[in-house]
């Protein structure tokens, strides 16, 4: 890519971002387009323009707001979660700015005045020394071999490493205080105060799970056990109860719909009626109103009798167990019960909200099987995904597609459409597969048997940061497909290094522009919320007859880490690997992760509503990433630098090792209190006596939930056999 | 090796076997020998020949009764320890004998009938077909290439792999079972109660450790902690203690000798005396008795005052807590204390006799370091053990002693014992080396930091095994020194396969005889005590003088599992490994294990004292090692089975995936509650109130103990500043 084409894509994504930002500007200082720039805002009962007259005045307002606020704002608006997603970002921008001070300023002159190029060029006759833009001019590979100048290239990769090493040990310590500060708040949260217990072995025919429950954790925390919850199959209530919820739904949009047809000039209205069949097409026509009150009458009944057979019949092996003490919650998750470790294993209980309660009756060794079975699948995508792909294209041929279907023949028979179509038809097959890929990984995790949401989340972002690290970028800059490589590889370990090495240096223009592009056209987009702004003026126009239906049309969703973090860790890797061999690119690093940091923190303050909260659980896995990165970053370097023919490059060998005991260390000091509670945090004083009913209720499923706090007891009760339940008494 | 040297020396073998075995049964019931035969069932107040009348009359009593028997009186005598070793013992022979009832009536046939050797010697016109023993002949050599008959020999690699798995499972449930029910007697173990703290933070100035201890464990266990015991520096202490100790004997001793000696003729007697200067050979001539009186006069204010010192001043950063309840104690082992995993960890504490007081106090780090620098020293060791051996004989040869030690000269210069010396010094070099190895094991072990003597022993044996594994069998098999094949391997891992294959069937004569030799020569010995006897009759008359030194002269120690299980897993790896190749192994394998079984259970009952108590903490590690050795075994058929050409040898392979899935499902399943106490275990009732100031004061060392109970809170006051004991009051 040549200069000239290099600095006019520059320009447009700039003038793109540019355009975006004015957009936003704009948009978001009308209050009919609130519930898109300012939902967090809105659930949370604030006024958005409250306090901010001056903020949404100036174009600037939003990056002032973002700047100034503090973390505790953050968290109160997003959790902990986005905290932590924020502190991802200032880490890597903090390495990138530590490099940088000192990666410019010494690498730009040395590679600068050297004339490797140009030599190189005087052999070749063919090229005149103009043909070489000023990128290359500023890298690595303008150094002459054997200079002493490779020492500066050298150095840089110690300073990298270590200006790593010390902002990641900071960010570790800062996200575990985060967290412990996050677990020993006063705050009475469900979850504290339950484990979930799994792999229950099958009771004695005269006791239901729910009895054998209560008599074991009984008998094993006799002064801290409070009550337990069975699991249920229940998803047959569920439905019911999702019907009743739809009915009422439909109920109160043809109640608003009737009033409205009640104009002065007809005061007694249209009943809205609607057809029974299949989407509201076919069918009787029915009057709304009356039809979905009866629908109501006959389901409600219904529900209960589900509800009791669910309770009483439909217990699976596992279980929520209540402890009147966090530290007695606390302590009991982390203890061993059984003898044998596949029955009544116990971990911490997820939130409410987030867990997936069919994955939880799934026993230890289902869970081990399914586990090996995606690995699998996910291992064959990542090194085998064009397989399929061109596989899919080859069958989808035009001519297939013909044959298949007739009433496209009037399309494909055109000549212009047909040469574009089989053209761009594996493509086609390919967008549509990466576009599917998240959604995909994301399935495969709950398949798992993951039991909450935010692990299902954790387990596909890492997912998705292999794919795309392996293809993106190892599989660009190898330029050969990732299976050949590997088959290489398998062969000779140590050929990794050399493959690394001959390739990479070709790619600094490509992804000098690739991370441009990125941000300028990535960050616009998401700031001004195009998309969802369409949708939601839209849908509020031509759908949305109740409060409701308008509050469901602006629902933010939350930030949806899963591809977001492995798509930053993706331009982290990228701009590490590149940091020496073509310093240039530490500025664009620099501007995608500031103006991420910067876009990311407005987004979390106004726009996205967490759905779950994990206490910054994802910070081990990223801290592991960027080490991964930079492992990745020592072992090109170690490939790269004797390439210039010079003998002292084995002194980066010591790096790896450091690398690895940096990552043992920083795993060993935090990290086991983000996968259990220390005994120290769960002590914290609580700010009142918990209410044990209602955390008890907070797991019981909407569709099981009892009308008042009052029929708890009948609630359980309903789970036991009274003969079991006799002596207890 | 042909047939009949290999006969001869197996007789020779039997008939020191059978010497030796009636050796012991005449001294054995001599009642003067019952210190050397029956030091276990003394030591228990148990009188040896009581109603066992009959069994010491026939000379195969003693079998008569270890076979009786049951496990209980195992555990009784000797501790679950001895009892998982037994068990450990019998699963070898179960599979073996499994293994043999199906291979020896199969394969021999098989092999005796076929005729590739004749056939090769054919060829070969020098050979007779005499030239062949019977044990060659019945092996895998004899069968053709190509043959059908060897898919017997691959048939059974799947016999007796599966025999491994499901012989394996069964013990490792029973020793599960075992371990449980160990630690759920109503007796009262002090290591229940308590849990080891390490990584104590620095107190703040105005603070003891004591003091910290005690307020952050109150602090987050209200309702189950009862005290703490900081680990103290108490070398200088002990060393007083010991001193008086010491004189305490010299005393006993000196009066047991006075009294002695007032025989009638001189009624007054002779006063004993002794020098007090190097090893009582110089110095002064003093009164042995006013002289010790004396000493232990002077020591015992010094003790006091060092005692008061070393609990003030000498407090170390770890502790032992004390919970009032095996499962609080269990659960708080389990507990994560801190957010950051460096401080405040804690473990199951080790039982008070076996602790490793000066390890305690070793920070995580240190830990770490310690055990990884040990990692790589028995590493080299196990691999380049040859280097420092010839170093050492290269640096002591005839020459250089003659002129370092002159007055050698007379000796070394006659010449048959030149000869002899220069031909023997390096293997006199290597024979020094692996006697002393094993303790030099057990000392770098103890290096690494860990907390207690059984823990060491595990660790010891772990790396003996890998020493006599690597170096006696692949050493042996593969001829080459294991350094030069390690070269090979890196280079080219798959070569293993091929390597074992090629080397391993030469040796099947070598290892029969090896195996034979080892249990007829070394379970003679051990059975008939020679040793121990002839040291015992000497010390008792020629140098003991009080019962106390009487007692010290029949100690009978410990099992020693550190050498003896790597031992015997080098053969069960040995048999297992040619159980095919040459069926004939097998009995020999199965004699060795039934013996060894036979003896070891006949020795724990009535020789051995257990010197700690793990509960079975070994069984995991035998467990791992034998499939290690199943592992070996696995290789080496599917290196050894295509050699003879036969195309369906690949069916092998998938044996090592599920070995491996075996390996883990059982450790999962098991394990656990091996490293930790399950809550289950530790719930179960005590046969009486614990009185916790016994507990307690059985962690105290010897050398700080107060005299009497009560003194018990001075004690613990000495540990803390009173300014900050006075609000927790």
């Amino acid at each position: 890519m040549d200069i000239s084409s290099f600095i006019t894509s520059l320009l447009t994504s700039f003038i793109i971002f540019v355009a975006l930002v004015l957009v936003f500007t704009w948009l978001s200082r009308r209050p009919g387009n609130a519930p898109v720039y300012y939902p967090s805002v809105l659930l949370r009962g604030l006024d958005p323009w409250e306090g901010r007259r001056r903020g949404t005045r100036s174009p600037v307002g939003w990056i002032r707001e973002a700047l100034s606020a503090s973390e505790s704002d953050v968290v109160a608006a997003g959790g902990v979660d986005a905290a932590v997603y924020l502190v991802f970002l200032s880490t890597v921008l903090s390495i990138l700015v530590f490099s940088g001070i000192v990666l410019l300023p010494v690498l730009l002159p040395v590679a600068g005045t050297d004339h490797a190029l140009e030599r190189s060029a005087g052999f070749d006759k063919g090229k005149t020394a103009n043909n070489f833009s000023d990128i290359e001019r500023l890298a690595l590979g303008n150094v002459q071999d054997k200079s002493k100048r490779l020492w500066a290239f050298l150095l840089s990769v110690y300073w990298v490493s270590f200006v790593t090493y010390f902002v990641l040990w900071k960010s570790y310590k800062h996200v575990s205080n985060l967290r412990a500060a996050a677990r020993s708040t006063p705050d009475i949260k469900p979850e504290e105060f339950a484990v979930l217990v799994r792999d229950i072995p099958k009771p004695p025919p005269d006791e239901t799970i729910k009895d054998s429950v209560d008599s074991y954790f009984r008998a094993l925390h006799p002064n801290t056990f409070y009550r337990s919850l069975v699991v249920t199959d229940h998803t047959k209530a569920d439905k019911i109860y999702q019907e009743i919820e739809d009915n009422k739904r439909k109920l109160a949009r043809a109640e608003v719909v009737y009033a409205n047809s009640k104009t002065e000039s007809r005061p007694e209205g249209t009943k809205p009626t609607h057809k029974t069949g299949f989407l509201g097409l076919i069918g009787k026509k029915v009057d709304t109103i009356e039809y979905c009150s009866e629908q109501i009458k006959e389901l409600l009944p219904k529900l209960e009798a589900e509800q009791k057979i669910t309770l009483r019949e439909k217990q699976q092996r596992a279980a929520i167990v209540f402890f009147n003490s966090r530290s007695a919650a606390a302590s009991a998750s982390q203890t061993l019960h059984a003898q044998v470790f596949d029955k009544w294993t116990v971990m911490e209980a997820p939130e409410p909200r987030e867990i997936i309660w069919p994955n939880l009756s799934r026993n230890i060794y289902e869970r081990q099987i399914r586990q090996t079975v995606i690995y699998s699948i996910v291992f064959l995508t990542v090194f085998f995904y064009m397989v399929p792909i061109t596989a899919v294209s080859a069958v989808t041929t035009l001519e297939n597609l013909r044959e298949k279907l007739p009433f496209l023949k009037v399309v494909v028979d055109q000549k212009i459409v047909k040469t574009v179509l089989q053209a761009y038809l594996p493509q086609l097959a390919l967008i549509v597969f990466l576009a599917l890929l998240p959604s995909l990984l994301l399935f495969l995790s709950k398949t798992e048997g993951i039991p909450s949401q935010s692990h299902v989340v954790r387990a596909a972002s890492g997912k998705y940061f292999y794919f795309i690290v392996f293809n993106v970028f190892i599989g660009y800059t190898i330029g050969t497909t990732l299976f050949k490589s590997l088959t290489t590889l398998i062969n000779n370990p140590p050929q990794i290094v050399q493959m690394l090495g001959n390739n990479l240096p070709g790619g600094a223009t490509f992804f000098l522009t690739f991370v441009a592009l990125k941000f300028f056209v990535g960050y616009g987009l998401e700031l001004s919320r195009l998309v969802p702004l369409i949708i939601f003026h839209l849908k509020k126009k031509y759908l949305c007859k109740t409060e409701d239906e308008v509050r469901a049309a602006w629902a933010p969703g939350d930030l949806g880490y899963n591809t977001r973090v492995p798509n930053d860790m993706l331009i982290a890797t990228v701009v590490m690997c590149y940091s020496v061999i073509a310093p240039l690119i530490i500025p664009f690093g620099v501007v995608y992760f500031a103006l991420g940091w910067l876009i990311a923190k407005n987004q979390v303050l106004r726009v996205y509503v967490p759905s779950y909260e994990s206490n910054g659980r994802m910070w081990p896995h990223m801290h592991t990433r960027i080490i991964a990165a930079l492992l990745v970053y020592q072992t090109t370097m170690i490939g790269v630098i004797p390439l210039k023919k010079f003998i002292y490059a084995p002194v980066l060998v010591p790096l790896i090792p450091i690398s690895f005991i940096f990552a043992y260390i920083t795993q060993m000091r935090f990290y086991p209190s983000f996968t259990k509670t220390p005994l120290e945090v769960a002590q914290h004083q609580l700010k009142e006596t918990p209410n044990m009913e209602a955390i008890y209720s907070a797991y019981i499923p909407p569709c099981l939930k009892p009308d008042k706090l009052e029929d708890l007891d009948v609630f359980e009760d309903a789970q036991s056999h009274t003969t079991s339940r006799a002596p207890s008494i």
